[in-house]
């Protein structure tokens, strides 16, 4: 059998370049060729001159490629190189499909190791300056999302935590809005939304519960939607 | 009134050094005074050797400082020195009281720059190369506490996500995990538990719910506790 190379499945972080770990800028520097997401910006591509790049998202209207062929790409890659990078948006183990992979790469014996990122939730906390915890007012948050997948029951329970964030909720925002009001959340409760986070085109928007209810504007990036009390705007802010 | 410094909270991530950003590590570098907690390792303080280094968290059998005392060493600091990171083992947002030292800040005037950290539950997901979401399985995951806090209930409600993680929960998870049993949870859901993530002595345990309810051995250092089917085992792994 061939010597396998070893696959590090590493987090990008939200998109600007030095939201990466250290650990992973080092690895980017190190890696023979780097599989990147659609949500992998650009400048962080600048931090592996010396690698293959090979594009796993979407690209100019194309869908993007089916996780299979991801899979395939990345035995591929372990038969043919040493340092393999999977770079992902955010954090691998959230939202990433990272089971898919690992499943892959260790059913056909290759070496992997996991490089956590700085997911959107926390990026955006900190862009917003809003905590996701808060004392005496928020003591759980809650990651989710509601994209209906074919395996899926459509409406899911909403998750019963002090802060809610919803991601790839962008068009199912206004849905998880109109819930939460029937649940009996109070209209002022505050919301945050995040487009496109760490990024030069970031935009914080501010709203209640009752205006995200009426839908969001549809915007051209990412979008991350937070709601709770904990995201209530402080004095001077 | 004299000129004031800008402040940084800046997440350090769970304990290695290379598990901080980018931006963190550059920022580290360039400080004037780094105020630090008791989650954060000595190694991570060889990256600002120039910055006067103020410990703020647990020392040698004391109690930590209040969080009052805390806020005044911080407003101190912006009026003694130029470029000021306040180093929070983690994500500053989550389980940091932020807040607080947020309000005390811009109420005084301060400028405030946050830089979000590796937060707990990715690192142990990645040591532990457990996805916290995964497809058809597990679409929400909560990240909360229950330790008691004078201002809250003894037991609020346990948070309804597919995938759960108890942060400040070494003792409190045999409660949480008889609680989830009663709640109809399955007595083979299995559990990760990671003590010391990211650090040499790391040590991750996997179990079931049912032996969580007997309680786990005291460790020797922080302990995150994760719950929920996306933590089962894979076939090759
Ligand atoms: C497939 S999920 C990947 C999540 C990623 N693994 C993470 O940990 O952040 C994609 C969703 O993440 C959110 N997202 C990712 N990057 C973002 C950014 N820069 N700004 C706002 N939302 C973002 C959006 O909700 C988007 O629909
Ligand atoms: C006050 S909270 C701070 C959480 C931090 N802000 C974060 O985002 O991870 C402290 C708790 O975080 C968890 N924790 C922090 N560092 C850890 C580590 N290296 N290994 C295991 N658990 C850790 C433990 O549950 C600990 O009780």
């Amino acid at each position: 059998m061939p010597e396998l190379g070893k696959v590090y499945l590493v987090g990008a972080g939200p998109g600007a370049a030095d939201l990466i770990t250290v650990r992973g800028a080092r690895l980017l520097a190190q890696a023979d060729v780097v599989l990147y997401d659609a949500l992998v910006t650009p400048d962080m591509l600048d931090l592996c001159p010396q690698a293959k790049l090979i594009s796993v998202g979407k690209r100019s209207g194309q869908r993007s490629m089916a996780q299979t062929i991801i899979n395939e790409q990345l035995l591929e890659c372990a038969t043919k190189f040493k340092l393999i990078v999977r770079l992902k948006g955010g954090d691998p183990m959230l939202f990433g499909r990272a089971d898919e992979e690992l499943r892959a790469l260790e059913g056909a014996g290759v070496e992997v190791e996991i490089v956590p990122g700085i997911t959107t939730a926390v990026a955006a906390a900190a862009a917003s300056k809003q905590p996701l915890t808060k004392r005496g007012v928020a003591r759980s948050v809650a990651f989710f999302t509601s994209s209906t997948a074919p395996d899926h029951p459509e409406h899911p329970a909403l998750p019963k935590t002090d802060t809610l964030v919803q991601y790839m909720g962008g068009r199912e925002a206004a849905a998880t809005a109109q819930r939460l009001l029937a649940e009996g959340r109070r209209p002022e409760l505050p919301v945050v939304v995040v487009e496109n986070c760490s990024r030069a085109d970031e935009r914080i928007l501010r709203l209640t519960l009752s205006d995200l209810a009426h839908g969001l504007e549809p915007g051209h990036g990412p979008v991350l939607v937070m709601l709770g009390e904990a995201l209530a705007k402080r004095e001077h802010q």
